[in-house]
């Protein structure tokens, strides 16, 4: 008899975002793995044992995980945001597909959550409330010219972008470099979010225009949305802008 | 002095989907306002009013969930999955700028919630794993010249494609005009799902082709997702298969 592996979407910083069904996987596992500040967010239980592991080594994670899972645990993998999108589950599915044939035979569930860039849009308004790309923008998985093609692709063809990874010690100029693309397809005052460690004490919203985005207000923990040529800032007396992105386009644009 | 209006996501049809964030808003509305189907699913309180309103009367039901906040009610409106995602956040901020002053100054909270791609994928694995778009397929509100676009240049560009609204009794023909389109720019054996009523009783998930994609295994509460060329499909024995897109892509393709 085997065990079984939950990869469990936690939400980004704030618990009222954890949903019930990832209370629920985290309270019955015997064995949480994770990146540490996300398996910190995990509610305490005794008797269950915690394997923190580097940011960077999704793959021997997976594999640490399955191993587990193998030996007969009910174990879950914690991920931040949604574990589909730029996190765990497309490292599990990997390693299950490269490991032995008995990881096929677990039993394994998804557990999805709020992903970074529906929270950061729902702060402002709703920037994503029309047609929309998700992009990250690390070339540590793929090359630099790819994500200059699907920039392009995105912004000429009338998408939102949600940025992810924008920025990292080891990645300084990739963000200053994708707006310098996108400022040649877009307005200049085409609307630009930093969203940074939404839900958490030290949160941080940003709203400014492709023109004016400085790169250096974006880090590891920040997700970028830049709007498309229909995004629009409503501006409101003693509150922040409200920021969207209209539900119809004209057919002009057709 | 005048009330709140927060705009709320149910997640998809699943309650253990609902965050805690979302429920206590629900519970300290005085009035709910929404589509019938999803005002049914917040959980009931006594002394709360409710209002229903037909799936398309979008603008109709945010100005009056607007008006009553200005009223000085404490409202909730609902949405199903995230209210930023093809859903009523959007709606709502288009009345705020169109409306009376008076509703730029309102208390406006959007509380995000899991939308529907993010539960489908999860039941299959990780197929967002990598970039990807989400796109509406109703050219109620844009013209099908503008999707076409899209689809073409997201599929081109590498994205996978998530598909809101990709069919109705009044939009027949767009689905399979669309598949016919992106088999133009994709291998036939990309892998593509349909994941019909994700949470609910009477959920189905189908995993397919693009080749053999049926337009008629899709009804309006169904999201269909499209692979890109790096999407893969691992049997497993006595399971459904996994479908995932990596995390990365080899620089062959660049």
């Amino acid at each position: 008899m085997t065990g079984r592996l939950a990869v469990v979407g936690l939400g980004p910083g704030d618990a009222r975002w954890l949903t019930p069904e990832a209370e629920t996987a985290l309270g019955a596992a015997d064995a949480l793995f994770g990146y540490g500040p996300y398996l910190d967010r995990a509610p305490a239980r005794a008797g269950q044992r915690r394997h923190a592991s580097d940011n960077r080594e999704e793959g021997a994670r997976a594999r640490a995980a399955l191993e587990s899972a193998a030996a007969g645990a009910n174990v879950a993998l914690v991920s931040g945001g949604d574990p589909g999108v730029f996190a765990m589950a497309s490292a599990v599915c990997e390693q299950v597909e490269q490991g032995p044939p008995a990881w096929r035979e677990l039993e394994l569930a998804i557990v999805p959550g709020v992903t970074a860039m529906l929270a950061v849009a729902a702060r402002v308004g709703a920037p994503l409330g029309h047609d929309f790309c998700a992009l990250s923008l690390s070339d540590n998985l793929k090359p630099w010219p790819v994500i200059e093609r699907r920039l392009d692709a995105a912004a000429q063809a009338g998408f939102v972008l949600a940025l992810y990874n924008p920025i990292s010690q080891s990645r300084p100029w990739q963000l200053a470099t994708a707006f310098e693309r996108l400022r040649g397809h877009l307005p200049v005052t085409t609307p630009t979010i930093f969203g940074r460690a939404v839900g958490r004490a030290d949160e941080s919203i940003v709203v400014t225009t492709l023109e004016a985005a400085d790169p250096a207000g974006a880090d590891m923990a920040t997700l970028v949305i830049v709007g498309s040529a229909q995004t629009r800032v409503v501006p409101r007396p003693g509150q922040a802008p409200l920021v969207y992105t209209p539900r119809s386009i004209g057919s002009a644009l057709a």
